[in-house]
């Protein structure tokens, strides 16, 4: 891959904007906590895992900066970074599971006595730590998952679970690499995934930087697509999983997940276990995001709804175990 | 409605251009038949049933021309004028409806003898009786289509089959303005339709426009709505419908036909006799449109899909029976 998602610098967390691509690949540096949280709310970056990482490295950063302006590395301070960090974006469980991380290891070295540079070192590794483990993860998950892609296969994925939604290689994404590594790949289809084009603008992008065969089609061509016998497989990332397997991905899985069915097309998601939310029994627990209606309402600044027609924009749906 | 979406006048067919819709509300004048075959063509008009009338129109106006310019009022020129209205777009079956018509017209004007300015006479009024039984035939329709919606109803409908798809009042529309009339509409959900967002554009300004409640949702949000029971019924229209039902209609309404069967949510197919085409046994010999890549690669002049990854683009897909 010639593109980092996320990376550590000394001086900031260093983000590739995803709402640039793909006209543009710009990277961005955040320079204090509230920065990473800002690009997490905007979708600057995106994806489960990679907002865990992001929310890790925004912690260890906001607690490195307090040190150099001398300010203590008190609770309070703490616990305002991770608040801030956590009011960003309800759903994806890999944020409020690193942010969880995060607190055992500050908690752990203050009990220990540990001094101020120490505690900053000690959360700056485990951030490092939690980006190169997804990493890994997915090459795991991805050498996995590629043993159910038949030869030849054409495999339809929703939104982006790829490299850029992770530290690295992706989930679902993980899948078509490993799976295209072992000569297995036909084609990739991609849902353009309205209303921010995740699939159009990110999964085609990273695709094609690595030559693996992408073509994009819009939300409600993939059931003609289906018809026609031209999917072998779905796979897509996730969200949140519940205890029960009931799972929250990006708004049009559900959808998908029903298509596939009425077509017998075998569907998998493919997560890491940070996405799994144990403390929730069901899917119904999961809080839905409801983003902002002007995301549904124009595109590139042209209005593409009359003005004062309402418009819905829930960013996520639940398919049922 | 205080809009026409088609009208003769002596000196060309004036349409509104639904491609300019809801920015700008423009009316385009057709001065020969080739104009209007560019109209259907570039979906300045669309819709099936309109776009019969259009093509009625066209050749009205084809031959009133020539008439006028001194040109011989023979079979090559009729033929030359049907050859390009016929050559615009091949899925919805009302336009050869609407050219066989107006044939038998001219082959019977011709056997009994008329002159010139008679044979016009006759061609146009058959297309102004065309556009006036479409809008009769959707008035009864939609009395007929009201009787299956029940009280506080909220409908989903996908693309345009409302007064902008037809000379009036609309199919899938005349069921939501004659259930709206009797008091039954909660709430109208309109698919956005991409790639061209006859939904978002086109059936949220119509209904806007008569007071009748309409909510836009991206194509992909259509399982979580129903899946909520948000959705009490789905009605849409049709581009072509083969002897055994099977019903072309946009790409997205297949889709949207297996998630309210998934649902168990009533879904219905508004279309006039015209639209059945009795000569098709099934639907898989219907012929789908494949349009231009630029318009699912891009929106409003922004591109959507990294430069030089294919994309797929078929306008319709086939609702089996």
């Amino acid at each position: 891959m010639s593109f980092a998602t996320i990376a550590w610098q000394e001086d900031g967390v260093v983000m590739l904007d995803q709402t640039r691509l793909p006209a543009a690949e710009v990277y961005l540096t955040c320079r204090d906590y509230d920065d990473v949280a800002r690009a997490i709310k905007t979708m600057v970056i995106r994806g489960a895992p990679a907002i865990g990482v992001a929310a890790a490295m925004g912690v260890a950063l906001g607690m490195q900066n307090r040190l150099q302006a001398g300010q203590p590395l008190d609770e309070a301070g703490f616990a305002q970074v991770c608040r801030t960090l956590a009011a960003t974006r309800p759903t994806a469980v890999n944020l409020f599971w690193a942010l969880e991380k995060m607190r055992r290891k500050w908690e752990a070295a203050r009990a220990a006595g540990a001094a101020g540079e120490e505690i900053v070192r000690r959360l700056v590794e485990l951030a490092l730590a939690i980006q190169r483990e997804d990493v890994e993860t997915n090459e795991r998950l991805g050498a996995h998952g590629a043993g159910v892609v038949p030869a030849a296969a054409s495999i339809l994925t929703h939104c982006n679970a790829g490299a850029l939604a992770c530290a690295g290689y992706g989930t679902a994404l993980g899948v078509v690499r490993a799976a295209h590594a072992a000569g297995k790949v036909k084609m990739v289809f991609a849902d353009e995934t309205r209303p921010l084009l995740q699939g159009a603008r990110l999964t085609a992008w990273e695709l094609q930087r690595d030559n693996i065969p992408v073509t994009v089609i819009t939300d409600n061509m993939a059931a003609y697509i289906m018809g026609r016998g031209e999917i072998d497989l779905v796979v897509v990332g996730a969200d949140r999983v519940a205890a029960n397997g009931d799972t929250a991905n990006k708004i049009g899985t559900y959808g998908v997940a029903l298509l596939a069915r009425a077509h017998g097309v075998p569907f998998y998601v493919a997560a890491p276990l940070s996405t799994v939310d144990f403390s929730l029994a069901t899917g119904a627990e999961i809080p839905i995001e409801e983003r902002a209606p002007a995301e549904v309402t124009g595109l590139a600044g042209q209005p593409t709804v009359p003005a004062g027609v309402p418009v819905r924009n829930p960013a996520f749906d639940v398919t049922p175990a």
